[in-house]
């Protein structure tokens, strides 16, 4: 069992303007939000009516010595490198330095049943009536709501206010499936890759697109870590960063990574994931030429990546996303070791990862009954329950 | 060979002021758009501006000896039953009687590369600016733009204005494949089902949702021919809106077996299905007592469809729609003739319809022709354009 002390926890609650329109839903004792970062995080400040009444974790990127600074009157825990490494021992290695893919230890260390993650050039947007967009409520009613995996919807998420069913929806599809994954989306500087934002660099998303939906089963996409959330519960062994930045022949694809495994792993559980709103307001394009060099051979990779992640296929026996995740971790070694080494080195650190997974996630008699909960406040299919009930004792 | 003599054919062009705002591509020699109606088609007033420069085929459904009126200005040609049966022979019991499924006769006997098909009950929709939307030039700029259904792309459709490809899209698959469908949307009334029309009388669609997207292959969705368009030269064959309405047992299921049938050869071929803009306004919603009663058997056996259609495979052989759509009659029979002798029927009219089809439109030198600029003139991968150059020859 590793020993869990950060290098600093508040509970401070100076006196604080209350937040303009709390959240109807706000289920702050079940989400932690969590920040990577390099730097003092300021950004708060915009972000304190909607995240003042949750718990943040957030990981400090680069040098340990740095301090921090976070705004007064947030409860937040902050991990460094030091801490990192006095936590997890030799293990630490599955978590990439200088690169935001170590936010996944935020994953790994909270304790909630819900994770929302965003980067601190991550701001306020506004909807087409001008108003402040809550993106962390939206990312909450996306994942208390099911997902429609099997049948797409043409007026989109039919459990939306104002939406339903077409015609034409089989009445058996229409319980849907738990919700593991909420991808929001980006006003301002898209989420572009490097070519893209040579050729285009005045390129801005002024497209507000008022919908959420469920990408269809067998359907890959681009999941971007700006703004994130998910199910720990169901899917938090699987969002997993990957080996990045520092020492690591690769960068700017954490995400990418992360979402492709995540998503066969929810098709393979009856998961579902959804993407669309909420958006934030993304303010900061970072270096396009510098942006190639660290994606270079992603570049390449992906078109690899992407035919192995569409033929992946799990066996029956893989009922958790940790065993999910152990045999991908097999398949990766298996079917693209011969495309670069990274990737024996990549399947290793995944395995590392679920190691350190289980023991800072134990199963417990409480976390059980938890999913049972679940699993009745849900219209779910039996097999669906029989899969959460059996995902905290792996 | 059937001979063709529409009851009435007219190209007068009476003094009309011209359209608003012309669109920039009008391909208007090369677009019909295709009514069924039991009325006059007084609603063309609203849709003047934007239909005049087309060809209208106008698909007269019930009593053949009842005189349908259409606002002068309109270029356009009248089929009642009575020109169906005589052009058909035989042959015309695969096209429907007292049901909007008799569209399809005007897919048949046009002669056009695109087919926008309109209801008489939809009008004009005006985006959230207030301007009104031009429904078929949104319709073209779909069906001439690329498709994207290997990927999901979260910025929706890459080759929209202000629109473009994300981080960890695949460079292989930005070319796209050529798109056969583009389903529109509606505002008020929406496509719903009799049992939601029955709890939710009151509901309306207000949400205008600034998208359009490529349906992931492999995922099925609900088709709508209230607002609809397709490359004619690509799925024609595949457009057939089976049997229903008089002496049949199903109804309202029509555009829902089109959609099916398309999706899953559309995914076999290689080319692209959009759903999204252009919305129309919906002004009526039929009787949700008297819809109850005619989805009723389409309620139960849809559950039934679906499986089948989702685990639907053809053979390579099948590289035209023509014979995917042969392969398809057959595995109806095959695997739906159990569930309700009427499948046995609908498979035999799957296969009329093809004789049809293929009397009415054989290969000529010129569609050849015209097929090879379309290979040329998109980004093709060379397996798709050697669909599309068969797709004259069936």
């Amino acid at each position: 069992m590793f020993s869990l002390s950060p290098i600093e926890t508040t509970t401070m609650f100076e006196p604080t303007p209350p937040p303009s329109s709390p959240p109807p839903s706000t289920l702050k004792d079940e989400v932690d939000i969590v920040i990577p970062t390099i730097r003092n995080v300021d950004f708060l400040e915009k972000w304190r009516a909607f995240f003042e009444p949750y718990h943040l974790i957030i990981v400090q990127d680069g040098d340990p010595s740095k301090v921090i600074k976070v705004p007064q009157g947030f409860n937040y825990e902050l991990y460094n490198r030091n801490d990192i490494n006095r936590i997890l021992g030799s293990k630490a290695s599955c978590i990439s330095i200088k690169d935001s893919a170590c936010r996944c230890f935020g994953f790994l260390v909270s304790k909630k049943k819900y994770i929302f993650t965003i980067e601190d050039d991550c701001f306020v947007a506004k909807d087409p009536s001008g108003k402040d967009i809550n993106a962390l409520e939206q990312h909450i009613k996306n994942l208390v709501t099911p997902s429609t995996p099997y049948f797409f919807n043409t007026l989109y998420d039919p459990y939306r206010e104002g939406a339903d069913f077409v015609r034409g929806y089989p009445f058996s599809l229409r319980e849907g499936v738990p919700t593991a994954v909420s991808h929001g989306l980006w006003l301002n500087i898209a989420d572009y890759d490097a070519p893209t934002h040579l050729v285009k660099p005045l390129d801005r998303n002024k497209r507000y697109v008022d919908a959420v939906m469920t990408i269809p089963k067998g359907a890959l996409f681009p999941m971007s870590g700006m703004n994130l959330a998910f199910n720990r519960e169901l899917i938090g062994p699987a969002m997993y960063f990957g080996l990045m930045g520092d020492s690591q022949p690769a960068g700017r694809y954490a995400s990418m990574w992360a979402g492709w495994c995540v998503k066969v792993i929810s098709d393979h559980l009856g998961l579902g994931v959804k993407t669309g709103v909420p958006y934030i307001w993304h303010s900061k394009a970072s270096n396009a030429f510098l942006n190639l060099k660290r994606e270079l051979k992603g570049i390449f990779w992906q078109e690899e990546l992407i035919p192995f992640f569409q033929s992946v296929s799990l066996s029956k026996e893989c009922d958790t996303a940790q065993k999910c995740y152990i045999e991908l971790s097999k398949q990766v070694r298996d079917k693209l070791g011969k495309v670069d080494d990274y990737f024996n080195k990549l399947s290793d650190a995944m395995v590392t990862w679920i190691q350190c997974w289980d023991e800072l996630n134990p199963p417990s008699p409480q976390s059980q009954s938890q999913s049972r909960v679940l699993s009745l406040s849900l219209p779910l299919h039996d097999d669906d329950a029989a899969i959460i009930l059996s995902n905290g004792s792996a």
